[in-house]
């Protein structure tokens, strides 16, 4: 007997959309899903290059109207990997069309958009997702389920740094990740997003929080030519440079616990250091995205003379998603955080489950990114 | 203009066929091929986990008797991923129809077998190629970069090991792979094979070797039903082990080097640690295939006060193969190294090229594993 | 022609006592002083124990009243280790009697005592110092140097925390650490202000801070009997812990970097995670109490292909103060920062020059305390 | 009521000669020893060099002839730190005066040597103990404990290295380490009889080795003036280098166990890596010198998905050796490995037990040495 078929269909083909592209051709192949996933359109404004995405990434189709992939009956599921200025008309017409919207973090450039885009999808009754992958990781899992389980006791602190470096070059461009029309803010909706996702996550929310946004470069050559990642060509012309360029905050969660978030572009060889510590009562740990596939734990109740904190190699099949893929010792890599949140979402969707994280954590996300916004500029602690 | 199109026919369905199936399904979506790779044809005795194999792993057809996939005159490469002791056969039949032969390692069960089947891809004039995947990891392609470049100058030691534990516990089953007339030695051909083929690759070939083989756990209990990757269910019975649990020998290399190889399968909580470091006169680089993204370099030209090893993240685009993949500091995993290597030999053989490694480093690879066997058995130095 | 002899007096002689005892024992025989060190009097109100003290650590004499000491004519230096609620009057009578005073941190348990104390030195204009032991670590040092030459470039980013976890248990006795009119504060004077010290001395002075202080157990069973460390035997009564159990803050410095701080003794695992990362254009440092003779080094100048954290260790003839020790290679521990400070001290003041960190940085090191807990109860930003 | 006074003479005073004065200066200040330890007599050729010796180190007298200490009725202990030419004739005399003998490893030049000198002190009565200082850092003594309570189960491997890099440069002059006739050996006696010392402590005893030593350069620089570590200036006139710049070897232990040895000076970028991995039935341990106060851990008896090597800081005060010195997380040093050793040799004299390690031990240790040369010569296994 077949497995229903889910149609995708993908707006947006730059990183993100080679990212969920590859997320969708693998998921069958690894995980036993109760429906079958089929490439069917995706969608780009410009036409060579979706054409080409199309090939490369496997889809059956290519469009250039997103509106025309809404309106395909075939469809049903719609994925929004665009940049964030797109994100919230888009999801309401997915919405209000029936189908479900599974959307990139932050869903939306404003609180008041991402609490439409929660709505309409609520409204409409839709199965929802967000992309919020570094929950997917099997290291992390871990560590969710080992505090679900107790094994950390109360939490005292959450320790959270995502730290990059690749615009600390004065001289790299202004690539729509530094406009705040386009990308909505900087490191904070990209980055600091990321961790305070897994703060909520594995934490708890948020009770209130002091921060602040920083700019150390404020003027860039603008942009030429965009390249299929991150990159861009820079010119001889400068613009000005709208994001933050760092964010951090301290924050106190409902449950008690302390939080220190920092997010940055400036800190020169990190490549991409997402990294927290957790210190409970029980034990803590410790994860690191550069080293996804570890996990650090130390055991409280482990005997005195030998405690310490012990590297979890977090793949082997005793561990959340592990088993789907390589023996024991056998890493995965960033882009299986994709596919194990597909597998998750096509197997909830089908069985009628709610996704997790879904449209709700993304604007309860957005909450918290707002509220440090306006600690920003109140120069002061913000309740959520 | 259309790319050609590759045919593979995959003789083999359970670890490796899994992480060779992926690397078909995944090589041109990472790399601009020449040529379009289609999964022809899976091939396995077992009708059942074939045809599931087939449809789990994305082929168009599955096959029962591997003579018919050499038959088959759409077929361009034979790939064999069997238990090391039908290697020879097919490999040798299908050299002679005029296939690709692209063989796991090690490439045969004896020596023998392994002269047989590299005379049978020379005389045939036919692409061959071995899976010694792990050249293609970016951290060792850079070594080897770095070596030819001359940054390490005169290598003095190789130092490698590849330790495993899951066989530690006495109660886990005869498997296959602990049974000679089926795989052909145990950790011998298993994974020392693979740092040998990493210190040839790296330093050059070997002078002279002095090593032992040996088997910690002699009896087994008989093992039931097999799952998919290394696991098998125990019976009460018991078997004779007929391979070796560990195996580790001293080597000199023909360009004065010294080398260290230990291979085990009794390395209580080491899971994967494949493992070399290579000390020359200008420099030192260290991998470890469970962290196998990075690199550690020591530079003897950096200031006096500044030197230390540096862990290079192999994520960026000037590393080998990562540019393919995402932005620097998003890591890959196991699996790529058999996509990189996938991409290398189509693209090699579409341009006629020699592939690297070939059935030529299989056969040598074997003749130091044959010498280190020797020297076990004459308590001697063996020369190679 | 022998040395001058510099007669010390040290007030304290418990967890301090000890180290500073060391450190006048082991100063000569590592270093070419311009002086001989005598260790002359310890001095603490328990005669049985300071008597126990002198022969342990090596003393000439002790005494039980601070003011003999001051009043003694051979005594050149008096050390003051005590509790910090003695501080403030014995440097203030040390400084008019004309002796240098070397003082522990925090120097006073407010602002006012501080400023009391320093306003004494240099009034008497005695040599004095203040004992920010961690400057003296060589791998600190070694990062001093560096962004003294220029080696980081502009900076961004200062990060520090320190964690330990020894009170985690609710049931640790409320010692003189744990009460406020004793200590001052708890992690904020005990450990903050030492990451504050790094900071100023790494980065340079602070210009506002935005914090918070938090106690998670609020009361504490008393203390029994005190040991002659950290430790003290539980009673069955409970007292009010009135010091803070972890403090944190964002900070912006004044020449526009930006700064992360967190102290807390209830990070369980964390020994003493003393770590700091500094990130400035051109690279970044990396520094970790629990393994102090390494810094990790990023040089943002490193070819593209070869760039990493290098793991500097800091104990060849090269680094600050190693060379005085073992060859390279061969670590030094906690004690030897002390040792070093002791050197440099000696030194200076024989020389006649000031001694660094000294009783101004002690001071300036408590504004930055005092404006964090004026953040904590202001909660909003507050300008040094 | 006071303590004896155990009075020691010691016969050198350059490396070794600083590191074992250090030791007698402290050992009572950090131990509760049954006798208080006078620095009577250092002793060296050189009356120049030996005074300033004397005056830095703190020793009360100084000596250039070794048979007047040896003749000095105040004198209760022996200590040999010379190179090891001299070793046996002082030992012997020493013995025979009947003082306590504590010598540098390895005891003597050649197993005949190390032979008379075992004799020598067995047939006296005296006191004997070697300097195997490694055996004595915390993290070493808690593997030790760990083994000899069974929380590693049976030992199947121990491997282990020795790695520095101080005459990697061909430019490094001829110092005596480099010759023969004075140091013995290069790396096999200097390092490698560590490693072996610390398999014999830690494992067991040995059954048969196969190795080999080897030089790289065969030629150096005579050396100028030494320095009081291990410097030296280079000349312009070459000469023989007579020892092994590496040397390695395969093992099997008399338990069952199996091991690889290597040490050498041309590890570039290893300072001072004395590092060895034992892997048992029940667990694992890692110690690397490098980071001597850690000690990795591996528990198999972990709950399946909470296994991972643990990075256990040996600081703490139930860790041996690390109570008497300072809190959790204050590390200590290399040189507080000797601290260690003469406390327990104190206290074992004084109370008349064994010392460990003691003479039989540096013999033992050399009929290994002894036997993977003659597996060298005789390029074959050889049993001990």
């Amino acid at each position: 007997m077949s497995k229903p078929v889910l149609n995708i269909g993908l707006i947006g083909y730059q990183f993100m959309g080679k990212a969920h592209s590859n997320a969708y051709r693998q998921a069958n192949r690894f995980f036993d899903l109760p429906a079958d996933i089929r490439m069917h359109t995706i969608c780009g404004r410009n036409e060579g290059a979706v054409k080409k995405a199309a090939e490369t990434f496997g889809w059956d189709n290519y469009e250039t109207d997103w509106r025309k992939v809404i309106a395909n009956p075939e469809i049903d599921v719609i994925d929004i990997s665009t940049p964030g200025n797109l994100h919230a008309e888009i999801a309401i017409a997915a919405a209000k069309a029936g189908k479900a919207v599974w959307c990139e973090k932050p869903i939306g450039n404003t609180l008041a958009e991402a609490k439409a885009m929660m709505d309409a999808v609520l409204e409409a009754k839709v199965a929802h997702a967000v992309f919020h992958n570094y929950r997917k990781a099997p290291a992390v899992a871990l560590a969710k389920k080992m505090i679900m389980e107790g094994k950390l006791g109360t939490i005292y602190h959450f320790r959270a740094v995502y730290l990059q470096d690749w615009i600390a070059d004065p001289n790299f461009p202004l690539v729509w990740r530094l406009q705040k029309e386009v990308a909505g803010s900087g490191t904070h909706g990209d980055i600091n997003a990321h961790i305070i996702d897994l703060g909520r996550h594995l934490v708890g929310e948020f009770d209130e929080v002091c921060g602040l946004l920083h700019t150390f470069i404020k003027q860039r050559p603008l942009a030429g030519e965009i390249d299929a990642n991150l990159g861009a060509k820079a010119s001889t012309q400068m613009g000005d440079v709208t994001v933050d360029d760092a964010a951090m905050f301290l924050a106190k969660f409902k449950n008690g616990a302390l939080g220190t978030f920092e997010a940055t572009r400036f800190a020169v060889g990190r490549k991409n250091k997402n990294s927290f510590e957790i210190n409970g009562s029980k034990g803590s740990v410790v994860f690191n995205l550069e080293k996804m596939n570890e996990l650090e734990y130390y055991n409280n109740d482990d005997p005195g003379d030998l405690q310490g904190f012990r590297l979890i190699q977090a793949t082997d099949g005793s561990h959340p998603y592990a088993g789907h893929y390589w023996p024991a010792g056998h890493i995965i890599g960033y882009e299986h955080t994709f596919v194990n949140l597909v597998a998750d979402a096509v197997t909830n969707m089908v069985e009628g489950k709610p996704i997790s994280p879904d449209m709700v954590d993304g604007y309860e996300n957005q909450r918290v990114l707002d509220a440090v916004e306006r600690s920003h500029d109140s120069r002061t602690w913000v309740k959520l």
